[in-house]
């Protein structure tokens, strides 16, 4: 599978999900914004607001291609002369706390010399943390990654409450879910398999949200609900901008701003030493913002 | 004079400081908030929020001491066995759109072979420029600094302008203001008035932001200000957590989180690719976010 093919089924990839969330969502139409990269390639970072569900989401496709950079051999330890990088990348902010942020990744990467791995992951930020549905959350993942390597699961499951952990709050960003990077044929799995199990994630994407959306959409919420999703909204921008490696090396090494921080929420809020009730809902979550947790172990 | 007196005197800066907030607000109430660092040392940090002017504020004072530890030898440059440091910093986030947001800072470091320096400055990130406003801040710093030495002002405007720059937006974070490092009596001052220089500074900080405050805060603002304001803020935010050197050494050094996020804006806003209209107040801020403005010889 050449590079291109790859890149191709990305993009398609990309318009299967923004159909399906349109259709989730009932109300949001994301619109187009074409890019160009002055060194080579481009994107198209697909983006909407104020939903039904969701209040400010985008799904973004790129594939760019260029010089290795000094700023990406330093970042990224890399040793050749040109690269190719193509990936689809979605965070959703949805309006009601019941509902959880998401995040999914999948990215290729081809150096010159034959050199590439993929890379990728889905995690999910609840406001309020449910079990059961966390627990569904990792169920639907692990379903996925049993298909290609029984390891799998177990260790990208670890290395998702490793990456989106934020060391200044000691507090993982949500519940997890899997992160992997640097996957090649030398991890079990076959290069064609690796892309069949990111596009697999991919493809089950929407269904894997619609059942957070569902579970969630309908609960009445106060001003006290949205303020505490404000203030988590706040720790996922400081996650984000002080601790997410990707953002940092875009930002850096000069991507393209807007569709790097097409991530952050439409609102966030900051209190100093915000007060939490004791044995309140958001204490109770507080409480499972933690490395380690085996969801798929929860009772029920 | 010691590091005990510089400590004291900073700590008495602070409770001038706060007074004289209360008294411009005429609602707000500081609370403070003592802290103490297990190395060695502690601070109080005072906040108030939801004033007639100020919606969030922080003043806030440290004097810590301990081992230089490798995070600070590396980070900092620095080749010493013991520090100390010591300083007061300031965030005031008002709710008019059209009050600006300023911050100041004041600080002493020493290490235990007597090598030590002052650090610090003033800077000021309106919502919306009003030139007569940019030139009346820098008249009061100019005026300051041509007190102790009259190559102060242009070269630590120069470095203001450096310093709160944000790249990835090809935007300063505002007007800029005044901005020094490592001040030592190698600089053309003696270490007595260094001391005083920065004392003058926090001594006036009150003065000179009330000018600010009362030229903008009976003006009227409508949600669309208000949104304007918001995503000012976000941009506060990225400056602070993507690009301040100062957050992000203390966020790394294991600082005490809430002390130094104390500067996040209450409330900040992303939308992508905000649209702003053509020739409108919003655009003609933006047209001034510009390294080497002179504000000083702007007409008026």
């Amino acid at each position: 599978m050449t590079k291109e093919q790859i890149s191709q089924r990305f993009e398609e990839l990309q318009a299967k999900i923004v159909r399906d969330l349109e259709s989730l969502d009932g109300k949001i139409k994301f619109t187009t914004d074409l890019w160009k990269r002055e060194e080579g390639g481009g994107g198209a970072t697909k983006v909407g607001a104020n939903g039904n569900v969701i209040e400010k989401g985008g799904v973004a496709f790129s594939a760019v291609h260029g010089e290795v950079t000094e700023v990406m051999k330093r970042q990224l330890n890399l040793d050749g002369d040109d690269f190719f990088a193509t990936g689809v990348s979605i965070v959703l902010h949805p309006n009601n706390p019941f509902v959880p942020i998401i995040h999914m990744n999948v990215r290729y990467f081809e150096l010159n010399d034959g050199t590439y791995w993929y890379g990728g992951g889905i995690d999910l930020t609840p406001h309020y943390i449910d079990e059961q549905m966390a627990k569904q959350f990792h169920i639907r993942l692990e379903r996925i990654c049993a298909k290609y390597n029984k390891d799998f699961f177990p260790k990208f499951k670890a290395q998702a409450d490793d990456y989106f952990f934020i060391p200044h709050r000691n507090e993982t960003r949500g519940i997890g879910g899997i992160f992997f990077d640097h996957l090649d044929e030398k991890c079990g799995i076959s290069k064609n398999d690796i892309f069949n199990f990111c596009i697999q994630l991919g493809e089950d994407f929407p269904s894997i949200y619609s059942e957070q959306v569902l579970s969630g959409k309908d609960i009445a919420f106060d001003e006290l609900n949205i303020e505490w999703r404000n203030h988590r909204r706040g720790r996922y921008v400081e996650f984000n901008l002080v601790n997410d490696r990707g953002t940092k090396f875009g930002l850096f090494s000069g991507g393209r701003t807007e569709s790097i921080l097409m991530s952050l929420p439409p609102t966030a809020q900051w209190t100093y030493c915000h007060p939490i009730k004791e044995k309140s809902k958001e204490q109770q979550t507080l409480y499972k913002l933690k490395k380690g947790i085996d969801w798929l172990s929860l009772g029920g």
